[in-house]
């Protein structure tokens, strides 16, 4: 018998990527998978892809998840810590929104309003010493979708005192799943397909989650909703602070790495190639003209921003393969 | 050790697939990649999406794939049948393309010009009696991917009596993918977004394996490219032979099968919930003012199309597990 | 100065065109564009695409339109009725609304609900007879957007005797602005990329409208949704009735038509080349197999499936040049 | 009678473009339009959205150009300095390349390779004092598309004091008809749909256009190819070098403008609103976490990044209404 998990906020879209990652898991059991208004709904009425999978979402109840062994919370930003609140110490927790997940209690309540409910050990085994920490934690909050895809990017170049971190220049674009399944006319298909736009433009609350898991202290990120389901590119460029080279730096930490990749010279991420996966895509250079570091990064922000990230946490928790469950390959085209 | 197998044709979009599929196959061993003009190109070169992969494409050449147990050919219609005959009997081939499906040589040569090479083992699983032959072949043509969506549609209902084989049509609808890989105007992006184009209208070369394999005897049938990169969508309508519900007669043709799913009542098939997946979703109901039959069925030209259903083909013909290495789920949004 | 028009549901998509349209027509006066929820809002909040146009949406009023010599109505199905039976007779008026398309009454009460308010002229210019009548009309009702494809494409076969009013099949493709800007979590841009999905099988509102226009008897219709935001693709099939070129038939029926063009022999029709245009383009052929007439229709459903049409209507019942203000040429790619 | 006119390279996009804006211009006329290996074609067989219009494409030929008043270039880089040297003086010329932008000639032997063929008046009339010596001039080179998206909203800018013209970051997506419509696979629709790729990154050959159009001395520019047919949004940082609020900077500068657009504050441009139009939109706001400037920009790529801004310059150097023919208002959705 495996490690019994449940899904707290199963009907999203990162519920629904969760629910697909742990109905191919060798070792995780799914012993339930909660929803707010789909509760009682088949799983295939609300996730038609996962036609095949016998499965009813529940209410969101903390007696019920408390069965399980690990609980994914893949609720909307501010929601987790009630419900962890209610769960026993003795399951473990892997939290996607973003409430534990910053030490500054000022800086969330600038940007997320309400009070701070506490920090958890950070999400991200690819910084250095910290898939220790994630492996010996009960309490685990996954990064955000954009500071996954930045701080892959970036925080090699400052740990290294390559970039300057007090001129970080930012723009990154989202695929539409990253904003949500809410029922919004901005979100709806006629009026994102063949369009950019950007959003939060000056004050996007991912933005201290990215300072403190890089060591930027000067961040400017401009985010843009894109045209496609899935994916976010990042264009990350900074001063150079050092000498060097910042493909080589970044080569050099992700050198061991099984989803970071730093792309061969000349080839440079895009989003597609990530789709479905866990992986990240990197690639650097500097601009001829400005002479900044320029650094593009990519991956699924459903994968590796969201679901993949968590179960590659989970399974770290959990004394698992970190890989275990999780593709390495993208679906494309 | 595992089965050793290659892919000749592996730049194309059905060899990437192929490649990602065996790449994660639990028995599987890929020893030779194939290509024509990508020949010495690392994998990730050509497809971005398998970064991770250690492979470089080698010129197609009948004695490196000889190495294997199992070759997949994904070639351009028309040449697999030169490169096959240079096989040994003892190698077990699957044929992506069109050259061995027909039993009608008239028919070939009428719809796809040349010399008939011959017939192989039709390899569409879900039909009577059919894994069976599968499993004892060692040379199987792999389904075109319309003819897998509307054959599955179709079968069970002109072989139950309930639709008339006199009366079939047919519009259905392509992801770009389909159209393959070649650099033409007509598929660049800019020519397809945003935008439905019908082709081959009135003389599709899929028309007579189609028939072949469902017992049609007339069949209208409009193919469509839709802006999307996977995918195909087939309305199947025709008139009714004998009383009965086609949704009952589809259903129970296909219980115990694990890769086509007939939808519960109310749910229409859509192709992005079978994207990256090996699955068929179908579903049936009674036009009320021509009283026609209409069936959906949506899969991924791909995989159940293509390289998901080539795997599952490999798995019968090799004696494994029919579902191995494949994904009942999509992968959605 | 110049004739004065109003919109009554300024805030859709349709709305949306018709100001476009109006704003750059020579010789109507924009003196009101109504709205519901959005009332108070300057278009540019509404429309962001009208940055320039200075116009702030009142309240829906029927006084404030019976300021105007004719008034749009772009509202929801069953809205019009209402609205309309407050405007003076003096006021012209052109329904987008289904209201009062329908001559028989039980068609409407069983596809619509709900009592049927009436028969206006039915405003589709290109029937034979038809721009003289709606010329000659204070009422017009404009057709559907399906409607619209569909007609024009079968309409003249069946007039001529060569189609078999008894047995046509059609399949349908929209983008997603003819599904409207309600906030519906399946219009949402991650459930529309990368797939179609068809709703309404078996049972779509449109099918009595079309038979009442085109005059067939039996007519299986099959809509589906396509992810882009405009145009509609038709696949019109139909049993020969009588011997005859089907293309002829249609390029004698719109020889002199400026907004239907049936294309040169070979090309077939494609949705963009008639984004934000008033145009509807034709071609047909003779299935191979089945023998049945193929008609493919494409056409932009905000343009001549909607508001291009309606203003195609208001010029001819306002003695002005049928083609003032609208566009032959579409917007591609 | 009115002007004559001739297009260059009207089997591209933007020479598509151009004819359609030609077709409906009121005072230009349309005497030629050549082609390279399209000449002899109708131009519906190049351009199915101009059906209706009757023009066959004719081989470039200086005499044949020379019939006209004034001639559009639609040529690839650098194959207009040679067809315009065969041009009788007479003859007034807009040239969509880059041929004849820069001043610095060791800046295009640099970025463009070959010898530099010489400079005209740059086509931008926003720029100030620019529509004065553009409408006294005979041969415009028109802005690059993202020079034009980026020089409008940056100059006012630096020419006001409030930007450091030596920190200045940009990053730009593209549609894809800014590729260009030659067949290449990597704008294959399959491998653009669903993704975003950057190119060209660290040393895109627009960034002299951009410097010297704007008085930048130091720019890191990248740019990204995004699924859509059209569009250009840029996000332009630069750090302040005097006090005072960027957006009543470039609202006072366009304050008179018919094309470019400052939103109203807390509006955003995106893309698809400017879609088909000759409009550029704009805002801008101040970084609270890093203190920079960023201004977001939006054009269609097609029009005021080049078919339109060619229309716009023509109308200038023959002395007609500079906005005609041209449209204020997208098409959206």
């Amino acid at each position: 018998m495996g490690i019994r998990v449940a899904v707290a906020g199963a009907s999203g879209y990162a519920g629904g990527e969760l629910l697909r990652l742990l109905a191919g898991h060798p070792e995780f059991e799914l012993v339930a998978a909660t929803a707010h208004t789909q509760a009682g709904s088949h799983v295939t009425a609300v996730h038609p892809q996962l036609a095949g999978l016998d499965l009813t979402l529940t209410a969101t109840d903390a007696a019920a998840l408390s069965e399980a062994d690990l609980v994914f919370l893949a609720l909307p930003h501010g929601q987790s810590a009630a419900l962890a609140a209610q769960l026993p110490e003795s399951v473990k927790v892997v939290d996607l929104g973003a409430d534990f997940r910053l030490q500054d209690s000022a800086l969330w309540e600038r940007y997320y309003g309400g009070a701070h409910a506490g920090t958890w050990t950070y999400g991200l085994p690819e910084l250095p010493g910290r898939r220790e920490l994630i492996a010996a934690s009960d309490r685990v909050a996954n990064t955000g979708c954009y500071a996954a895809t930045i701080t892959l990017a970036l925080a090699p170049l400052i740990a290294s005192g390559l970039a300057d971190p007090a001129d970080v220049v930012v723009v990154a674009s989202s695929g539409t799943s990253g904003a949500g399944r809410s029922a919004k006319v901005n979100l709806l298909a006629s009026e994102i397909m063949g369009d950019l736009s950007p959003y939060k433009v000056g004050a996007h609350q991912h933005v201290p989650e990215i300072k403190q898991a890089t060591g930027a202290t000067s961040l400017s990120m401009t985010p843009v909703l894109a045209p496609m389901p899935r994916g976010i590119l990042a264009t990350v460029t900074a001063r150079f602070a050092a000498e060097g080279n910042p493909r080589d730096v970044l080569a050099a930490a992700y050198a061991d790495e099984p989803f970071v990749h730093v792309l061969p010279e000349g080839a440079w991420p895009h989003t597609a190639a990530t789709a479905g996966s866990n992986s990240c895509h990197l690639q650097a250079t500097v601009d001829v003209d400005s002479g900044r570091i320029v650094v593009v990064s990519a991956l699924d922000n459903l994968g590796k921003g969201a679901a993949g990230q968590a179960v590659q946490c989970a399974n770290l928790m959990s004394g698992l393969p970190e890989t275990m469950g999780l593709s390495v390959f993208g679906v494309a085209p």
